[in-house]
């Protein structure tokens, strides 16, 4: 788009931030733009949760934390991404709360409708299942994509009370559905014990690899992302974010917290340094504002959603620059 | 069973309360006794509400709540309850998170093998869902019944996004599968807007007789009871308490919240005049932990679930008497 | 307007009340629509406060609890109000942070091109000093008014720390302007502890009548409603309600409680009563949402909004009838 | 004392409430003045409780929850209470944590220093047993007395763990010492369940009367002022508030907190009725913060402290008169 | 014990997580079993705590939140600990609440009557005033012990408010009952002011050495976990963990927390990276639920204990390997 | 001060930390000693916030967190600072709440009587527009300043709804007023997006010096301690902390929280590295206890005053060394 035809977000110098819209960082509502780069999506279904509901209502309070955020310009990034991109708030898909098999094709149909090769979303969750509809969505446009996926679990069980599609399955479905190229994901952050050995075992079957949180204090920053950009290669990438990754001093307000996790600091270190380039879409999930205090869960979600806009903004710099 | 066979709860001067056992009230659990009056158990589904979910701990919340009762005398019904009837806890009921007709069936199974006639369940929701389950078990050895329904809402909406087994509208299903006596229930406490006019038509058509929360205001305690008891008439009662019955004040830790309700003062009241002798079974349901603070709502159901249990054991003291 | 051609809120069995707009009631916006009978207005401002600030995020609390309205129709009232006013969501005034006068001429301004005498505004606040400004637009239109102000406070102090108008100072600046009319005024509810024996002997002087919360007890409900209608006679009326009338057991989210407020259902009944045939305008202020829990406070004040609305909507039934 | 002499507390129009001495009310401390008519006595101790601690931290909230008051006048009682008596706040008696009789023997100590005929203490608690130790103190001056007792519990167990001076006993150890008056006592407020029917029979042998909850929705507010009168006659009264009379959505930061008690506005109107020319002392215990949100319970107890000198100083303002 | 007798945890994919048993992580309770490797046992005493009480409820909300736990597999230290060793819960010793040395009496009777040369607790207190209770009954099997103490006070004063076994005294008594191998003991995580240099002093008159917080920043982990190894050498080891040895943003439910802490992912790794093949024994001790939030706290203490759990497995593992 | 005659604070070790005294860290008052050296001071002013207000109770909330410092020796300092210095709680400045000037000129004033050469200020705040009276105040005495701030926000806006003298603004009226000395300054911890680029810009004009968040993961402390060394020279340094500073899991209870801060440890290490021989003064700002819990940023703020006054008792030691 060109620059001087973008919207931006209500002005905090002119409208108090406590004030006006509730969309994401007062971004215009789609039916305000003639078309968009990148728009932010809710998705409020929980009804793929294990342990903790609650992430319905996500969307909502990650919006209201949203506000806070003063979203001009991005100075470690060096990008003012709503001037460089058109970005959107989509609004919310109205998600069957009873039905996982209909939230996921509502899911799907919703995305379909918003993305296209030019077209991003970034949406938020809602809890973990919500991924999948939104992957099947993405590669009937772009194909088999990598995931970068940053959880403490690895959400590849086989099935969970006889549902398939939960938000502890939904990474082995994706690989089963072909909606994954082989080899070429990864999770960041695992921790915690599991159900079953076995689980590691299928996990590296289905091709993930995986850095566990122990392995990060190994590791560092700059050895993760080296991995994280050879596991993608030149392949369309997809970021998915639990907010369970932190840990839960940082993200109380989630479903399944796993003691041990990233401080906020490690985790946008690593957002900032993942593959960019090849990111065609990303989501930030698990979300459960009962369990928040101060909207402290919130903001980090709402702030992760701003660094994945101004990472897809600084790639139109790049390729202007 | 003879008073000196009983198993009373743990008891408070030889073991403080924060201590100990974590069944209802402390009581014994169901395989510590060769047979029992009333047993406790626990419904954790919260797959069918429409709003705030979390109402899966609640069984857990109550528990932790009823060790800070002190049960062994009920000084306004003159009653020593846990020396009259041999009460337990019979544990949770381990419903499926995912599927609503799998939970009900796993509600309706499990308490089937827990009553007869001389039997008694007093079960702790999860959301209003589960009543219906109990009520397919209970209406196996008792017939259709009347039910006294304390709620804020109908819960006689035809179906929600697809859904016809939820907690709005459980109380028609029981009534079309012929669970319900016609003309012999009664909601108490109704209040709040509707999403159509023709929810309290349909309501009445179905033989349901109303108290909203306006009503009682003019009624009073004395005549609420009245009413309820020429309702009930010499049928079977069951008795189902939708803790959003309390006002927000006193209830704050649950799903559907409406401004406007009871005390829990008045509550207890109008609860020890209901027709005790007919009452084959109760359900305390809706508590939703993460909302509450300090217990004040797990303790309030807490109360009502020993209040019910003292009313049975009146039953059998009456009868002796 | 004609009925076939209002447009209602989102439906909720449509869109889960979780999910979609963040307007009141998720009303249409105002710029959804040609005209309207009824606007919701959010007065984020709370620089007039002298105790625990923070009602500038009232607004935006307030909308979020009213998604868990079911709007249709309201059974006590036995009026569909959004299908009989078009009801709308005009959004909020930017009121500037840090300048009392400012703050009050950009309410003053705000409210004045949203009202007519066929247009009513419903402003959720921001602390009690919004009420001038919206007391200056109004009379604009309607001349000097009778107030009908629920309060535990009389806001009638002459100035505090040399500042004029401020939530505690309101009501007199609003007589000494000439806003209201002499001897028509009521406050009920008034109750705590004062600087100053004469506020009470200054508050009469500026024809203001008092129905304190320990008055209350002995006059019920209709005695009080009588009074408000005698007071107001055939005036034009305005209610004022600060959600401290309510005990801090209903309304702990607010920046000046008392003990020994109205409960929920108390204020209920007299809102109810109120002569409505005479409101041309409403307010509910001071809710500060960092002191409620479970959203307790903020769901009191969106239900009084929508009795409100219900009420003005029962005012065009009456005459249609 | 001289009215002209007194020194009142902090001004609010000159200081913000907000800011300034911690003492209660924003009183002058002891050292401050050269006389004193009432003292505020704080007794941080709760190693006498049976479930939940930590009204060790009651006074240092309820001081803090004070500075909301605006204390010079209040218009129900029409007394200007600090302008009429000299009121000071003379800090806390240092507790032993750890041994129950030293703490009771601190708080006799330190109440002897400061209690004479004229001079009288309002003591924030701190758990029911420090009640005792006030208690030794007082009869030390006034011989025997008459005690109202608002509490949900009776407190006149036996012994409890070995301990025979807790918050549970300190009752019937009252009346063992020789300090209560025989059949001049009354219990305002009981409620829920006990351990052991002879609770009530030894109650009644100590020469208490009850009023439960359950009875005063039969008597009314009148009723049991009328007993409570009749009980005390004109022996030397002392008022006792444990604040878990209130029932737990006005109290939630109490250590055992039971289901249907009284409103804030019926526990004000029994206490300004209560024979308050006999009232020697008074204290307000169970306070419990951590347990509490948004003051409200150390705001009801703050107001309560209040109202009581405010008694006291009409006592005063009767003889003048 | 045969691996095939093994009673395991009940299973999270059958039984919900948040339905069923309240035993820790859902394992056998004591009297399920013919014999056992480790117990879990509660010891829900908190009254020997100087500042915030509240560690009576601790066993409890750490059993509460041990049921987030997927407890089959330990994938950093690749050990299936609850097919390993036979792991139980043993419920909680009944803790006098107003006598500490009647407390200190029943733990060490408690845990006598639990422990072997081949059967260990893992206690969860409680303040650390049980671990004096503990030592005692270990000590009786091992004889003295080197101990492994984590926290940020050094718990080395001689009374408190003449009290000589409190939680700040606790390691002083135990080094001068005989308890403690001089010389072998280690502080680990020790920061904040003192009441007096001269307890720096005593603490290393008592042979204990310290690892600041402050010194860890400039040590590491490894050199951390090799100065634990070196010290214990080859004599039998407690270990010691008081939560508030994480910094407050990782554990605000805690009695006496202090800025500067340890972030959870430091503590795993130096737990980890202990001694284990000397451990006997080991305790979590101070989650005061009532300042905890989102549970946390408990969380965090709930998963060291499965951590040393899985410890103790990996012992056996090894010796079988 | 001869050390023999100085005053230290109630002995936590007589009067249990939870009674007592409400001063910081229970310091006698200012009107109890006959001179100080270091005063503590409260500014309890939020009229210049631009998003959650409230830090006008962070004073009252600081000084109650300060009980649980046990403040008479600092290991990690080697220092007792109470018996090397004097130090005194001045109490609060009572600031105008509605008229920032105002506010400005009462800090400015009161700062002033209490500031010489030789005696110094701590001051609480309030949000961070009082630094700029107190900076007025300082160069009365000192002259222009170095400051050293530590903040995730740069606070040199030009002005903000009109306002030229908000938290967002006070360091570029500080320099436009000459209270700063031309690069000598240095802003440490900035983070977050921002209004506008030229900020950055415009910062760097009014010779600020920053080291961002992220500048921070790769110098590490000694490097920015070294930095802040170079640029603060010989001259008389202010040391202004806004607790926003560290990350929102460390300091919930603030007004404009960011993602991605410090720690509290390494937040400490730099303080104690700072180049405290030249300080003259210091703040500890921003501290919004409505929205802390556990009062964990309260604690982190006492004990960073704590930590600077044993910095400044350190100066003197190694004078007199």
């Amino acid at each position: 788009m060109n620059p001087e035809d973008i919207v931006g977000p209500v002005e905090g110098t002119k409208v108090p931030r406590f004030a006006g819209e509730s969309t994401f960082a007062r971004l215009p509502r789609i039916d305000q733009v003639s078309d968009y780069d990148v728009a932010i999506l809710g998705a409020p279904f929980d009804g793929g949760v294990s342990y903790r509901p609650g992430a319905r209502f996500g969307p909502m309070a990650i919006r209201q934390a949203s506000r806070h955020l003063r979203p001009a310009y991005h100075p470690d990034l060096q990008v003012a991404p709503f001037r460089t991109i058109q970005a959107v708030d989509a609004g919310d898909i109205p998600c069957n709360p009873f039905d996982i098999d209909s939230a996921l094709k509502q899911i799907d149909d919703g995305a379909s409708e918003l993305v296209s090769d030019s077209r991003k979303l970034v949406t938020l969750g809602g809890d973990h299942t919500v991924t999948l509809g939104l992957l099947r969505a993405l590669v009937k446009v772009h194909g088999p994509i990598a995931m970068i996926h940053f959880d403490s679990h690895l959400d590849t069980w086989d099935s969970y009370f006889g549902a398939d599609r939960t938000h502890g399955t939904f990474m082995r479905r994706a690989f089963e559905e072909g909606l994954l190229i082989e080899d070429k994901s990864l999770h960041v952050g695992i921790r915690g014990p599991l159900y079953d050995q076995q689980d590691l075992i299928n996990d590296k079957n289905f091709g993930f690899s995986t850095v566990r949180a122990a392995d990060f204090d190994r590791m560092g920053v700059e050895e993760v992302i080296g991995l994280a950009r050879k596991r993608v290669g030149d392949s369309p990438m997809y970021l998915s974010i639990d907010i369970d990754v932190l840990d839960p001093a940082f993200a109380p307000g989630t479903g399944t917290p796993e003691m041990g996790g990233f401080t906020s600091r490690e985790l946008l270190s690593l957002v900032r340094g993942m593959p960019r380039e090849q990111m065609i879409g990303a989501d930030i999930v698990e979300v459960a504002p009962a369990y928040d205090h101060a909207e402290i869960t919130s903001l980090a979600a709402a702030t992760l959603a701003y660094e994945i806009m101004s990472l897809m903004a600084l790639n139109v710099t790049d390729k202007k620059g």
